[in-house]
């Protein structure tokens, strides 16, 4: 009985990826490093936010999508669809569940309230606008206080003209302002979505993880008004005619082919000192986790045996859960990678550097010091913002009552979401919030942190939850009139708040408004010594940032805040540890390997059938034998770029960023060698779409011709 | 920031090992293989036990150790030599915790007691001997019954000269019988053991799984009396001067090299059908993983916050662990792996070959009718089994009193076991089992088991289990007096009572051996009734394994039963799943990557110390950079090859075979491509006694020359 073994050799090979998210306006300072990695287009043509590929790449709130048809089909993540999926399920109806598909447009559904579509079409440089002539007499809270002034006034001028969304960001630690002009599609409409057993295959135990064999991928629609401008849903409402869509790409990937993402990533911490990143670790991760822990155990428990509920819950335990292992990973690469000696050293050579260059000097003693001051109340401001996280009818009382109290102020002095051009988004929040009021978890979450907030210290203590609950005796007390005594869960109830006066709003004797309206007055004062803070960091941190660049030279780039950046690497594999080593491919030979038929590995029985039948056509790759279903590469991404699309080195759509490794839970810290992104491969979203799902509607719109 | 990446590559290479367990003797049949594999020695050296390297190789109870030096040094596994450590341990000298050196020999400690070590000096065919001129008159229990007294006569008339030890075993399923001769040594001490941290590094997290970073090594030597010939332990006995010892290889190993393994693997199945196979699957292993579970999670209770009570019961749960994790990943196989489909093939197979040869016409059949008989009470049998396995304190009363009903018989009658020639062992069975008792787990265990027979169909019930139990009332009464009114734990009284009759024993009134003596009839007769099911599969099996190797031609090696085999392979990783590879070779890197300094994973100072300091010397392998821990190979193996030397082409020691991985668990069932064994290392045994543990008297006792 001869054997074949399988012998394993390791080429250490040099590419030539770098780290780095890079603004659109940075590519030319990294062209020749494109073309050097292998990119075969003109590397320029990423700095056109309306040209191709750029202007098919959209952000969706805290997702990247991308338009792939010529009648607005746009694709992103199954998890990035997920709450609008679950909005439309029922027990009954279990889209979640069983997958969706819209065999026209006619069939498409609503997306979650409040969703949209947003095309950045301009980048515009106002620093000079933001920060240039502040009075050298403001302190540090007026000098925010006129900064925030200043970037309300520069978003409210570019909004004026109508049909666009303005945003003024902070680049490179404050010492650039960038604002950006969105076009903002506000009709969007769920057109597919697989199964959850391929969209979310592997569920929370696989999330984080490589090996993967999740399909996560879903289609939208977006729709504007008959005259092609965005317009809130109607039935009348006509497909968006986008100026450029992305080619799927009919190619098979291999390892060492380069690749490059384009997407909105949320934020990293790339220049956060020894002293923040120890403060991560030692407190506000571990304290994190063990909320999130709690509170998922509580909604699990309270759902327990209930489907209805269950769905309720569905994404906020998603979002609990994910958040709950990113937070794990990252306290463990904290706590054993390399991060915080990484830290160590650059301070360690800044110092050495500052000490020859005494224009820079004091920057790191002036950091520390404010660094001190913002820490000092922390685990009261962890746990103010926790009781409003387990709380989704607090929340909403809150945003009832802020919102009252700011629209007594002038439009430009308003809090942030609170403005003219916020009640629009207010109003959708409060309709998506309806979904998720589920008053027995609302309850039992809510609970569990006033408790939590009987432990605080002396000097830490919510004075407004220690005299409620004081007055009514005990936190069971307080809970049972708080949920007996308020309107805050009925919808047209809540509208109607949202138009009412702080008088209007107390006259009600809403239990709930009135426990929110006691905490707002913290909030305030918080908001207060956040702008203080944010003062003084603004006048520090640029020079930090400038020490740096001067003492490295070269090229930097800023960290992730939600505004449209571009990475490129390499599909490769890894090794997390002694032995083991990752392949950069998965197959659907890996699906039947997973597959138990229960639980988060419960793959539909037309996948099982498709994949044991070898059921593949042009979709197999002849090199792996299989379908492939997902890949790894080194490009540099965080959470925001979910959705985010993947393109060869030609430029065409070869995939869709969903994840990244465990062991690169860290690289919001620290991009290091081993960091990768996962991606579900374009072909396997093909295949399914094809051969298990019968898109083929889907497939023709977007110039592929189907197989089966 | 360029970065390396690590890229894969897979190359199918086929192999020129085989599957097998091959006996000595059948070493010319395969010497043409072996030289294909890459051997360098003259392979039919193996033929010969009395010579090099074979004569080197020995048994100890359960498992395999080879002289290293000739003063009988001798080196097994860790876990193997674990009872032996334990034995020697006190809360206050924790030799588990921290190690053993001697670093005399006079600071030798003895082994457990009844630790043996077993030379095989002869192998003789007896098969005519055993089933020629078998009556055939007689039925199938006088058929067992007169195969058993020849077996018994045979092994007397070859221990007869004294000194020696025989034994007849069943080869190639009753077609042959062999008898073995070995030098049985008595005299057993404890020379050197890492810390549990190395020896035992992964404990039962990692037990059966790769990559594996365990130093499994400890060393025993042997002693005879001033004559040269086996004596029981004596101050004044002098060490063993062994004919034949392994040289220590101080090469490297590298992916693909020729190894091979010599000792006594345990018991595999590979001949068993479909229908036992099912069984396995349906019944024998889902019940016994039922109740490892149960009473290790007993004694883990029992012995919580109790150092004392945890390292009474520390062989015992181990011992439980293992088995667990063993049936519980034989189980998975057998649920989803190839084995019952091979199984079903080999069998149709063979259906459609004996259509053709008549004269095996019927031969299933019949093997599926004894089958059936062999699992009608098999609830209650395994039942039985675990009520002895959860209290050793029973099981001693069981012996004593079966010792004294066998003992009324002559010697050639007595029940195996219970022979003159067994009673040393017995009394030393007696002496180990002191250690282990421990009467709180004891009675715990025992209280479990008793309330599951309680569950018993009706047909399969134990009459003397119910008749005490309802005599006293309830389970807890009858505890409270099985335990009250005992002095088997004492073990004076019990050396005492080997020596007694019945009438005696009787006449204590001891509850203990009342309730042994009641259970022991059923013992009889489910020994009858395996004489028969044994008497009847002896006619059949022989004409099984006649027709599998007719159909097939060519080499057939016999399941292993404890006798001394041969197999070989090469180094070589393999991939589990989709997308993950594992390379063939651990590192001390990975030492420090798992270490976390507690429980399992808690590495001795001196040797983490060591790691970071790259205190490697000669013992790096220049290809890893690093000092190499442990190897896969595709060696075929069992349970009883534990501690067995590995071989490389030239005849030299270069590791000790310690497991298998979790992959592998169904191998006792199907040898599979990617069936692995897990090797130490001898570099990283070397480099621990030289670098840590300064075991420098017994490196150069081995003719290594120390580097530190």
């Amino acid at each position: 009985m001869k054997k074949l073994a399988v012998l394993f050799c390791l080429a250490a090979l040099p590419l030539l990826a770098d780290e780095g998210m890079w603004l659109p306006q940075q590519i030319p300072q990294i062209a020749g490093d494109l073309r050097k990695s292998g990119i075969k287009i003109d590397p320029n043509r990423l700095a056109d936010l309306t040209g191709d590929p750029m202007g098919a790449v959209i952000a969706l709130g805290g997702c990247t999508a991308s338009f792939v048809s010529p009648d607005g089909l746009a694709v992103t993540n199954h998890h990035c669809a997920y709450n609008s999926i679950r909005v439309n399920s029922t027990p009954q109806r279990d889209l979640l569940k069983n997958g969706f598909l819209a065999k026209s447009f006619d069939e498409e559904l609503p997306a979650a309230p409040g969703s949209r579509i947003s095309v950045t079409t301009k980048i515009e440089d106002v620093t000079d606008k933001v920060i240039g002539n502040l009075s050298p007499k403001l302190d540090d809270r007026g000098r925010d206080i006129e900064i925030g002034r200043r970037e309300k006034e520069l978003t409210a001028e570019c909004e004026k003209p109508g049909g666009v969304r303005c945003r003024v960001a902070s680049m490179f630690e404050g010492s650039q302002y960038l604002r950006f002009t969105s076009m903002e599609i506000r009709d969007v409409r769920l057109a597919y979505a697989p199964a959850e057993g391929i969209g979310n295959f592997g569920g929370e135990t696989d999330n984080w993880m490589w090996p993967r064999h999740t399909g996560d991928f879903a289609f939208y629609r977006a729709y504007v008004g008959k005259d092609g401008k965005p317009a809130e849903y109607s039935k009348d409402n006509v497909p968006f005619k986008p100026a450029h869509w992305l080619k799927v790409s009919t190619a098979r990937l291999a390892p060492g082919d380069f690749v490059m993402v384009a997407g909105y990533p949320g934020r990293t911490f790339r220049f956060h000192t020894e002293q923040e990143v120890t403060n991560s670790r030692d407190v506000t991760l571990p304290t994190s986790i063990r909320y999130a822990t709690e509170l998922s155990r509580i909604l699990n428990e309270v759902g327990k045996d209930n489907r209805a509920i269950q769905i309720k819950n569905a994404s906020r335990l998603r979002g609990l859960d994910n958040s709950l292992k990113n937070n794990t990973g990252a306290l463990e690469t904290l706590t054993h990678g390399a991060i915080v000696a990484q830290r160590h050293q650059r301070e360690a050579d800044l110092a050495k550097w500052i000490s020859s260059h005494p224009q820079y000097a004091g920057v790191m003693e002036s950091l520390r010091k404010i660094n001190e001051e913002e820490v000092a109340m922390q685990q009261r401001d962890s746990l103010l913002f926790w009781i409003y996280r387990s709380s989704p009818m607090l929340t909403q009382a809150r945003q009832v009552y802020r919102n009252a109290i700011e629209r007594t102020k002038k439009d430009i002095d308003r809090a942030g979401g609170f403005q003219d051009r916020d009640q629009a988004t207010l109003m959708q929040a409060a309709t998506r919030a309806q979904s998720e009021f589920e008053p027995a978890s609302d309850r039992a979450g809510l609970r569990f942190f006033l408790l939590e907030s009987q432990k605080l210290p002396a000097n830490q203590r919510i004075a407004a939850v220690d005299q409620a609950l004081a007055k009514a005796g005990s936190v069971d007390a307080f809970l049972d009139s708080l949920y007996a005594n308020t309107t805050i869960a009925d919808l047209n109830q809540r509208k109607a708040m949202y138009g009412e006066t702080t008088k209007q709003l107390d006259a009600r004797n809403d239990a709930m408004l009135g426990f929110a309206a006691k905490l707002i007055p913290l909030t305030e004062a918080n908001e207060e010594r956040s702008e203080q803070i944010a003062g003084a960091l603004s006048r520090v941190r640029p020079q930090y940032l400038a020490a740096l660049r001067d003492m490295n030279g070269g090229k930097l780039y800023s960290d992730a805040n939600l505004t449209l950046r571009i990475t490129y690497g390499h599909v490769a594999g890894y090794s997390p540890r002694d032995a083991v080593m990752y392949a950069p491919q998965t197959t659907v030979a890996g699906v039947l390997q997973k597959n138990s038929g229960k639980d988060e590995f419960d793959s539909p029985p037309a996948l099982l059938d498709a994949i044991r039948a070898k059921k593949f056509g042009p979709y197999a790759d002849p090199r792996l034998g299989e379908v492939p279903v997902d890949y790894l590469s080194d490009v540099d991404t965080t959470g925001g770029n979910s959705g985010s699309p993947t393109l060869n080195a030609n430029g065409e759509l070869c995939g869709l960023l969903f994840d990244g490794t465990y062991e690169s839970l860290g690289s919001d810290y620290l991009f290091e060698p081993i960091t990768r992104s996962i991606h579900v491969d374009s072909t396997y979203m093909l295949w399914v779409m094809d051969a298990v799902d019968h898109a083929q509607n889907l497939l023709k719109e977007m110039g592929v011709t189907p197989a089966f």
